[in-house]
């Protein structure tokens, strides 16, 4: 069994204030307290599969002297449901578990820890983030991209935060394990711990990402919304783009939660458009068949049919082409040439899946998360972040997670429950 | 006191069967129960204004012989939160109040009175259309444009239709009078009603058309994510486009709803982009103010802006230019020349504000809308339509309603009310 | 024509700041505009119902110098959907459009303006009421019953309060009326306006009352569980007990929006238990007939039946006896002499419909409620209310309003259309 | 490593015919697909915890030829969120997946499987349960209460019914057992497969039960209008009963999603009312430093203090008291003895939580529920459920599940969360 290892400060010297919580029992873990990585029997016989990870909570013994510590949050990146939750969860648990009583929000992302931006940082209070979770975004605000990390250690030096929090998505982490790298390099006594964050559920070693069931629950809306639409016309075809850059998580989940979808596409997933076994071909028979047809494309899918612009984007992210449209002018024109009358309505719903409010489930998610968060970092855990696995909450190198995404196995049970419930031909090249 | 009468078959000489409903008295109304337009005691004085209308609700005597009525029911163009309510608000009532047991429902709209499209007309009954209400959309399917009323009214011909139900926006309108000219033409006794639809409320002379409801609520979530996506970003822009191509009821009401708009653009109300006093300078000083901004935009606001490309859809209506992807595209092109950094978020709900099931409100209204139209045209009432005004229902000759549309006045309460919500500059030109 | 005059303070010398706005022109209105009470050509003709309105809106002329006047704000009674977006609309429209600065909100109804409960109010701002429409109750909180009115005028006095905004239902508006002659009697300039509150909609004189489209919008849902329930088992029945003292308004259109309702008790119409033309045969024999039956019970209707205990609430509101249990076990009684297996479910939601958030009609309405109310006060009406007739806004006198309840008329097209959607018998006595 | 096994009828000679679906391969699983019982590293060395179940999916080889197989389904006990989407997903993957054509829906529970109570079944197809999973509730309805055994075995041989699928809690599941038996003894091959349904996720060995996600979001719902309630009020109590009969997973995850909830009371955690450390003043205290309380309870909590009804209920379990209605009494008379001023509004949303449409997670959840529970069944399990195990769908003998009930661990980290969230004393005797 393969232990995997999370970077520590140093010796854990105070106690936990956690023991004082009534005559029950804290629920403290030690280091030694491990989940597996694999479920099964065979797995446990596979090196590779036979890891554990840390168990995540709170410990007995505790790095930082809560009456002395300063922490600070940041988000980056896009939005995500949860985000405000984190943010809540992380300020309750720093003042009323541990009694630490400076937290400052950093403002609009990596941004906001580079002084010369000017983004003054908010100092955050139980009373000021008490509703916050009834609202989708992030209060702090956010951006894209990354900074200097210099000059952001420098602003945690100069404001004398002990523990920075991270709540973004791949390249925001690797800039998180950057910053904890130069803050080994300067000797200092600071710890950094990532909540990974992607709408798209696509991190490496983790059930799910939070945010994930309030965005899919949202996007079950939008497919209900195509479905109407397709039924609704002659021929009518609902187009919906959901998210999904690399992998089509939200994409299956969507379809498989209303079972009206008669086409997905993801990434993970090869197309061609045209021939007798291409998309056009099945959609035409689909729709001689049933009088109508919903295909769920997540954005990322069949990126080498629609000419990728090139060049990336702010967070270091490829740019892509814009799948959705694409499959818009196709269809139109393909039904045209044949002289078919096609009614298409094409949906793309981005901003209003990704900005809702938290539902219950990410409610309760974010909170966890966000105990599991400053248990890790009072105990002086750094360049790690935390996520969920097999059910239970869980410490993860910032550098093994950020090295691949998650996808949709194309051979495994989801991608085949997905087409068990469209009927869509499991081969279309 | 002007009259505005509306057409009629001839003399009602059956008993309405309603007479049989327990021992209340059945609010048989006649057609001297007439609703003032004029809601004011000044507008009474004014002779445009001194018109009244027929009030709607059941008669005492009918003109058709329920036992040998045969009923139709179209749905045409674009879909409406209430399109199912309406249907089976009108099955209900012929099925429970009037005893008729022939109700044909015509599929995809006017196509579906062509037999030559070969789309068979469903039976309705009140079981299979119990709980259409709770779904979006139009059970009977519908489609754009005019089809020749000469093969229409064969249809109605062959298959004994008394009472074509016609539901739609004003092309539909048109059509239906137009068909009923036909009808009279031809020396028959069938009634045209119709049910007006417009998701832009833009109907003359009446208080609110069916979904609108609806549609202005599901359009205040749009406007909640753009809200957030706006405060979530440096410099955040949500640009948000909503239904409207002649009138900006939807954006109006949106914005006064949750009061966290910054700008709304209507087609009523002229603006320029460029200069001290466009729209481009107004919305640099409020970022300055404010950091963030949300504009919303009706679709037909700002037409004489961007290129309008020529022709006409399938409805007749003419085509618009996008004026959602003008705006920003303008934008962030006069931030970037000025080297600020902007982060616009472009949000176009349309079919999903559309297509959504009717709220309890429009649930509401729908049954008493279809339950106004059938007591109308079994009193052998044509070339009409039903709605409502000042809180009656009232019947409205077809020709007067469809010669033009409600507007939002540019300087009247509604408008004031949105300047005073937003803060805009009342004059951007 | 008799004109139903409106109190006031004096002449108006002060010019609206209104003026400011845009050069779009603001739509004053006078007092001689002016809303006819009857919407029907008959009512005209009709001494009775020849009354006219003032209609709302800015004045051009006003009675307070906006630089020199304070607020008050106070909510009683039960919860209501809108009260927050009350109390926000005032305080936006004082400070934004009228300049003023200093709004009062007194906590927990009458309580907070008697200085010994010690409760002190609140300063309202822009910025610290921007978000609570997004949550029901009141931020001020509530109180019922009266409280001493030299007291509270003596505190109106001491604060220097010119203008009191008070919100609540008939015992709160008959307080705020004996308020405004005891300002009169010690000679004070303060204006006193009341906002109408009743979630029963059961006021004079009034198309509707806040809150309520959201109220009964709920009520449907619970409507949608009682069915569920009754669908789900042999001889299922549920039995929904909703809010309506003395009037059915909620428990009619709930039952109207989903049509699965069978039988709807409202305070207006009496019936029996007993008897063959009682409601447990009626219910006995739609059960044979259906398998299942939905009943929903307005909690004022039967009081008569069930032994109403005695002695009146804490706001001089007589206590009533609960007709919802007593159904109930008169139900099961008599099924279960009968040997007849009945499964009944039964429901009462009161709190749960009306503790949330307004729905977006309600935000638009409550806001130009607000505006109104601003907009009276300011011109120095007083001893008054602000409602909704016919589509216009007004200004009634307290006096007028709180002398009845409006009630479903047992005659009227509401009811009528109530009994063709449920099927009930008319009569069960 | 104990393998948990799972009864069968004997060899699967057929191949199944989910071999033809694409080029994709099939996910088969074999009985040696294993998935740990223990996710801890310590887990396995401890000879309880190293246990594995069969995991649940297709097998290459069936026990059952899909083209004579006819199916049976019943639904027993109390409603729960997403007994329809189960109905479906069955009828779905029979027709769509095995092709097997005769689907039986048994009416109400397992008086359906007995002739004499004469309800006809119904015949499941695709078409009539497409849209079932938009509606709360069973289409099969549903009773509570066991069956003569016998006589259900009778129904399934004339019927021929070679798999009948059980939906219900632990007394249903204890009588499918013993129908598995009775079978047995009969020598015959049918197999009965249970899918678990406990609306308060308390089944031992599963992660969670369908539904509960779902129904505790809709209590949150209701916990935040018990926290408005509270608010509006001097001295609010919000007194929100949930479910949760001898475990307070709803009552503790509502209470989390919010964190605005100050005490929670579950079956599993003993507590008093008086004395210096009983719930009383603990309130007293928390309404003096805050003004407001929400308290949470477990309809099964506190059974000891309420005098509890004798008997049990149709299904044999015990009937409690009303622990609600009791701490209603108990805190009112408790503040009147003391001349305080309290505000209590008790909420019981009991059958408005359960009666809802699942949501987008139950909807994928069941409908893999019910693909796993075809699959088993098919293969000839017999006498056994599906459940999720973290993460992983297993195989469970029915006999293993239904000896006991999953609980609140009062030492373990859900409850340690709730806790901290409601700051309430650890203990309260």
């Amino acid at each position: 069994m393969l232990n995997v290892d999370i970077p520590s400060l140093g010796p854990c010297q105070f106690a936990s204030p956690l023991h004082q919580i009534g005559s029950t029992e804290v629920p403290f873990k030690t280091d030694q307290d491990r989940i597996l990585y694999s479920n099964t029997v065979r797995g446990l016989e596979e090196p590779e599969s036979a890891l554990s990870f840390e168990e995540a909570g709170p410990r007995e013994q505790i790095f930082f002297d809560p009456a002395r510590t300063t922490v600070g949050i940041v988000t980056c990146g896009g939005l995500c449901p949860g985000l405000n939750d984190i943010i809540r969860g992380i300020v309750y648990q720093c003042y009323r578990q541990y009694g630490i009583t400076k937290v400052y929000g950093f403002r609009y992302g990596y941004e906001g820890l580079v002084q010369r931006y000017g983004h003054t940082p908010l100092m955050l209070r139980p009373e000021s983030v008490a509703q916050i979770h009834n609202f989708g975004g992030t209060i702090l605000g956010s951006s894209r991209g990354q900074q200097p990390i210099g000059e952001m250690v420098d602003t945690l030096e100069d404001m004398g935060v002990d523990i920075l929090f991270v709540i973004g998505g791949d390249g925001t982490l690797r800039g998180a394990s950057e910053i904890a790298k130069e803050i080994k390099n300067r000797g200092l006594r600071k710890a950094v711990v990532g909540i990974p964050k992607t709408i798209d559920n696509d991190i490496m070693y983790l059930d799910k990402s939070f945010g994930f069931e309030t965005a899919f629950a949202e996007a079950v809306n939008a497919v209900k919304c195509a479905y109407t639409e397709a039924c609704g016309a002659v021929n009518g075809v609902g187009l919906l783009k959901l998210m999904g850059r690399d992998s089509g998580f939200i994409a299956c989940y969507a379809a498989l939660a209303g079972s009206n979808v008669d086409f997905v596409l993801i990434p993970e997933v090869s197309f061609t458009m045209e021939g007798t076994a291409g998309l056009l071909e099945a959609l035409r028979y689909r729709l001689a068949k049933r009088g109508s047809a919903v295909i769920v494309v997540a954005e990322g899918a069949g990126q080498e049919l629609c000419q990728a612009a090139d060049g990336t984007d702010a967070s270091g992210n490829k740019r892509y082409g814009d799948i959705g449209l694409f499959l818009k002018d196709q269809i139109n024109a393909f039904f045209k040439a044949r002289r078919m009358e096609v009614n298409l309505k094409y949906i793309d719903p981005s901003y209003i899946v990704r900005s809702v409010p938290a539902n219950p489930q990410d409610n309760v998610y974010c909170s966890r998360l966000a105990q599991s968060a400053v248990h890790a970092a009072m105990a002086g855990k750094t360049s790690m972040l935390v996520g969920r696995w097999h059910n239970a909450f869980v410490h993860l190198p910032l550098d093994m997670v950020t090295h691949g995404r998650r996808k949709v196995d194309s051979k495994g049970e989801l991608w085949h429950a997905v087409l068990e419930s469209t009927g869509q031909p499991a081969i279309m090249v």
